[in-house]
């Protein structure tokens, strides 16, 4: 808190980002500590973000709300989680970018109109968010931050429809883009996710109490049964008679975020009845089919290549070895180191053991390459270490293209594989050999019930890119 | 930080208080370090509020906003100051209330709508803000918080008027209350004042740069010399071309608020070419003609009752006593001692000299009576350190009726005056005699270039009620 | 907390600074909140010393200490004095020294040996602790801090007598210097003062309580009765039998440190018998008729100057006027502005009244100077404010002499009366005319029951310089 | 840092727990930024200690000192790592007891005594050090920690040896117990292990610096090399003129504690010639030996089950699945949840995965059991998420004797192996079976140059246990 962000070292993970987890709970009965479940739920949903947090209670109409920036436990502690009584409650965590990050973007987004208190959180990115809003400025609407989700309240707000969920729906129908959002208006709780579905969004049960959030692993940490996903284009109300389903459009194709499977949403959730541990580990085994490299070793990237390299590894019998040692007191960004060592960055997160990797041909194995500046860091290292030979295997097809629903992917010129080809990569890179998953290979790994996005692959968009805002802009 | 606010004491004034300070500046010249000048300004105001403060900048077009809540120097450190880059700023403290605090109402209130970026600070009350904020909302306006300057951000931002100065102009013809208002848009800075006049605004000059403040201290910290005050129904303009007044509605009597003369305002402050340490004296003064008391000494209630004491003191031929020493080590609140000392309150913060106090009649001078119960305590205190007797004075008239523009004087029924008649409050707080200030001998004590409003005094309002929403609420 | 010390400035008072406040507490009461009593006791000494607080309680064997750097309030909160349960207790509070101020020298010291646990809270300085400390070192002792108090506690270890009392009477035979010691041990509280009593100790007593405190100010705070002060050589015992008093070395003239009656202790503190107020105002009245100088006004620097202007002012004739503001807000430190913007020093402070000043021929009061720098800024303010002349009135003598009985006094070189005769100051600070208060006149205003040290303004130290460590140092 | 401790819940790891981690380098080039080079260096034995840290450094005789409670990174920021300049540094991270931890145990230790300045920092135990201190205190001495190292800077500054070195050699003469010592005098830095050299400790090299530290770890994150391990029994001293070698002692078996391997040092360090990660692995390939389940999946607990986990699934040819998730962002204490989710512990660090678990027969892997509590609710875990069968495998033998040299332990009445057979171990923790490493198979695994202590398992203690403190006592 007491250093200048510029004499930080950010221990950067060079990963695309997702920019928000959403969670919900609606608890009839009165006993039932709504805060302290959100506040667990939130803290399982972490890795979804971590710029800000915060908390909304609904007492019986009075609405109360916490937000900060910083992470899950450093935000709220008992005397704020004392505070926060209520009946129902909405939470977010929000992911941190690197430029000027705001606390007037922090979410839960709660405003007051005509139609009552409304609390927001979202999940996602509108494509036509610009056009929305500069509509909405033309109309007298004025605007405290750069959120999605101020364009919704506003939408919510001059809605010709009287009751708040029938305006929700309707501002549902006038947008364009990825949203999973949980609600909560003076009498009730709202989950809904855009037509395509392109994030998650899930519904669970603990007692009485219903519960929604962006993954399972939410339900999981406070004994939450998970009842089944909230469906595309499905406005899911929750009061005091229990749990109510609509559609506010006609079905539409379902695509939902391929990269939750390769890198977001945490291994012990379950979305769409396929369980992302396992669906990584079958990418291992289909990148194992699709390669042709010999080598001694299988060495994961950690944390993120673990479960690929075990699947790689079992498939293609090549023994696994944990060649590389992670450093689990990291935080995210660390106090600059003189000049002098500067170039430590990576070895203050990640360190070879040389016993293992000494004179042995690796495959090393990651999920996915952004901008490379990692993987060159890491394959120079593994070198230093006294691999023979470096051969890089990604459990998922090169990222060549921005994503607009909801992932930060960095702009495209930034995107290693939008500006080399494969050899240019392995190049760029230092490795012997570079071996990227398919595009079938991926889909055919999945066993998911739903269709899928894979836009940041092929550059096929379904609902477009709109003004081509970036989802991290 | 750590503490529950329930498990602290407040270390009370029993005063009224006022509700925000305002500050904005605007240097053509490039070098000059405006929020350096803001920081140092909010901290010449800060006894104008102590619950946030906030400095927003803009740095030829692009706005910078850091606000929280706090005292200024601890919201402010040099990084956050070097981080406020910029040609113009707008700064902001705001009073402690009691109750629920909200972050949501710090400001400036910074928004973006169809006419550009527009940050305000704002000093006042408005009579009809319930209603206009109702009328906004049926027409589609969300609120983020109660702020009544979220309303008049809403009528710019709604005005049929292109320009945003002329929809300044147009939004302060369509309210009725009291204000003292600094607004910064991309292209400029502006000062205005409600056509009454009721809360003061000052304009000063350093070097190039054209200053703002609600009061002249702020000038005087920074070394700005003081040109003249914002005139009531003014609006002020300052470009790169300089300062252009303009009047947005026509000439009404001025009601400046007589309050600022008698406690808010610091006593090195010049209003309405009126010196307010020396209004305090000639206060004192007055009230000492009007006293029919035989004492001893003359002893102030440190530290509001101290000027007004040198003025009776003087006049009377009473020796004056420092006969009660204020602890300057007292922060607003305190860790709660237990049961067994809970009624130290008071000690915690005065301390009575018995050396001098002992077989004297003591005329004790405090500048007003709000709720009665800190007299009540010193009176108590000044008898056991031996008084022979107690007489009060206090110089200003008894406090009857509410505010409702933009002080906190607290609802009607838990002022002491519009309860009991002078026995009575007497009896209630143990005096042996009580003597008030006229509202005649008030008004005469004062040499300013203004009318008053007098309304907590005498129930007259000049702007009537409005739908009754106090000050403070 | 988040600034570097090289980027603040101090808002320097110029002014001698005591090093040291201490209080203790016996409740043989087990219902006695001994850590919160002590807190408050603290609190009202807090003037004595900003750097660091410390308290160490005594819960019937088991001894439990916190302390920490900063402000009474800042270091300790609800859970902090909860935690420290007690039937005794002692408390510190330190002297902010300008260099580098070490965690290790925070007080009390608590030390455990062959005769047990012993907490020592210390104000004062040993002439001889170099030396004793040399002498010990040689004997194998090893040194935690550079405080003389970790000299008596080793004196105390290695004294033959195995009674810890004994052992610490032994070791105030072995040492010269001043102190006001309060020792804590299993068993007992106790209380001293070296033969010289330089430094204040009283006695109070709270129901079945006894406490110990350096003024009597800390005994108002929390209710207590001041009973008597602790004699200069006595070693005062108190435990659950009630309080004893021994000698531990016979009778030598009292030489009390009249500085505490000039500026250090707090005005509403008794000290031999005589309010330490009405003894500043006696100053006052004396240097008025010690001076010869035609006024229009007297004008006090607040707030050190304030009392001494109104005995000026009453014996004189010539009117008091408060004509400079302090500001109430401002902490020991502050954010540096910009270069355009460092003279801004003592403006951030201090404020003259330009419409009281304005044209008059001003006396300026304040208790003492050290190095002159203040009183050279705030006459060249008083004069920009349109004094027509400025006469500089100190209700001391010079101080020509550092100290070495416990108080910061600069080095000689640094005091400019050690360095100019009086035209030389007066030229030095631009006053029109300097007048100080006579050693004589000093002398015959105090009404005390004790002979004093004069040595800073003539240099007779009553027991030497020793090895010439000052007081600071 | 604002929750009272009795209202967090301890994600405790049931683990045996390190005392202590040192670090120390001496640069005789002045450019060298030796306080952030041991900043880095502790982070990199960040897992040793958690309670507290400390950088002290030698700036050419001016030694300067920083430490307090908590992790490196929240301790330290660049402007406290900007005030310690220097020419060599000791640094320490501490572990963190349960019970109270106590500011005055942080360590460095930095004492002066007729030797000098000399700072130290301990990794150990004294098996003797209470009857050391006693015997030190009936001479005279004073402590002011419980620290076995006041013992060590006591016998050093009493030596009859002038020279601090020898002084050193003399008080490890007069010792028993284990220790791994880093020492800094005005002239040199100095490292050394106790004869039996119990704990680690290894000496690297970056430039013309030496460096010695805890673990090899702490040279890789700087890019140091690893020279050689400092020798049982011997004292190194480093200076200007480069590294001396000396034996305060002749040679005695070596007991290197053999539970570094099994869980307290990194995976990436190498001791004694043999790297970690290798060392667990093949104790979990000869566990594999050593047991007869038959099993469908073998599940680490993680972290500390895994890389045994992927030895013994390598052995036995069952497959390895990650079954159980860990929350990175678990920190080590956590709000406590109310009273109806208090038994969500464990799931808040570790989620098993359904679709991988349920309907297996389980061997779940961890490398000890303490006091079994983790392990039971563990097992309860796996079983609710429907494992068939579960087989708790553990890579060491049984934990049966508390440990004297350093580490905790726990007392041997909560050593689940001390009070139960094999059997009822088993039926407490809930497992189908239990299978144990032997003694024999352990020190088979291990291919290190040195002797074990193997007393946690067997009683064998190699040096005694004195009188009977424990290492964390």
């Amino acid at each position: 808190m007491t250093c200048k962000c510029s004499q930080q070292i950010e221990v950067s993970q060079d990963k695309m980002e997702e920019e928000c987890g959403v969670f919900g709970i609606y608890a009839p009965n009165n006993g039932t500590d709504v805060a302290n479940l959100t506040y667990l739920g939130l803290h399982a949903l972490q890795h979804r973000g971590q710029e800000s947090a915060g908390i909304c209670v609904n007492n019986h109409g009075e609405f109360n709300l916490h937000k900060d920036m910083g992470l899950v436990t450093n935000i709220f502690d008992e005397d704020k989680l004392e505070a926060l009584k209520g009946h129902a409650a909405v939470g977010h965590v929000r992911y941190s970018t690197t430029g000027s990050s705001m606390m007037a973007n922090a979410q839960p987004l709660l405003t007051n109109s005509i139609k009552g208190d409304l609390a927001i959180a979202h999940n996602g990115n509108l494509v036509d968010g610009a056009e929305m809003r500069k509509n909405l400025e033309s109309q007298g609407s004025i605007f405290h931050s750069t959120l999605d989700t101020e364009v919704i309240a506003h939408l919510v707000a001059r809605s010709f429809k009287d009751d708040i969920t029938e305006g929700l729906k309707h501002s549902f129908q006038q947008i364009t883009g990825a949203f999973s959002i949980v609600a909560m208006t003076e009498d009730c709780l709202m989950a809904a996710r855009d037509p395509q579905g392109f994030r998650p969004l899930s519904i669970g049960k603990l007692g009485d109490s219903y519960i929604v959030a962006s993954e399972t692993c939410a339900f999981d940490i406070i004994g939450a049964e998970h009842i089944r996903d909230v469906k595309p284009g499905e406005l899911v109300v929750i009061d005091d008679e229990g749990i109510t389903s609509t559609f506010y459009t006609e079905r539409k194709a379902s695509k939902f975020c391929v990269f939750e499977y390769i890198y977001f949403s945490r291994p012990d959730s379950v979305i769409a009845n396929q369980n992302v541990h396992l669906a990584r580990k079958d990418m291992g085994r289909q990148l194992a089919r699709e390669m042709d490299v010999e080598a001694d070793i299988v060495v994961p990237v950690p944390s993120s290549g673990i479960t690929a390299a075990l699947g790689l590894a079992e498939e293609s019998g090549i023994p696994y070895q944990k060649g590389i040692l992670r450093n689990r007191y990291v935080g995210r960004t660390f106090i600059q180191p003189t000049q002098e060592i500067r170039d430590l960055k990576v070895r203050i997160k990640l360190n070879p053991i040389e016993d293992i990797i000494e004179g042995q041909r690796v495959i090393l194995v990651d999920d996915s390459i952004v901008r490379g500046t990692t993987s060159q860091q890491v394959i120079r290292m593994v070198r230093e270490a006294g691999a023979a030979e470096v051969h890089l295997a990604i459990s998922s097809p090169p990222v060549q293209y921005s994503c607009y629903y909801g992932m930060d992917t960095s702009r495209r010129q930034e995107l290693i594989a939008a500006q080399h080809d494969l050899d240019g990569i392995r190049d760029h890179i230092g490795a012997d050999s570079l071996t990227y998953l398919s595009i079938e290979g991926l889909l055919n790994s999945l066993d998911a019930d739903c269709g899928f996005c894979t836009a940041c692959f092929d550059g096929d968009y379904p609902i477009g890119k709109g003004t081509g805002k970036l989802s991290f802009e």
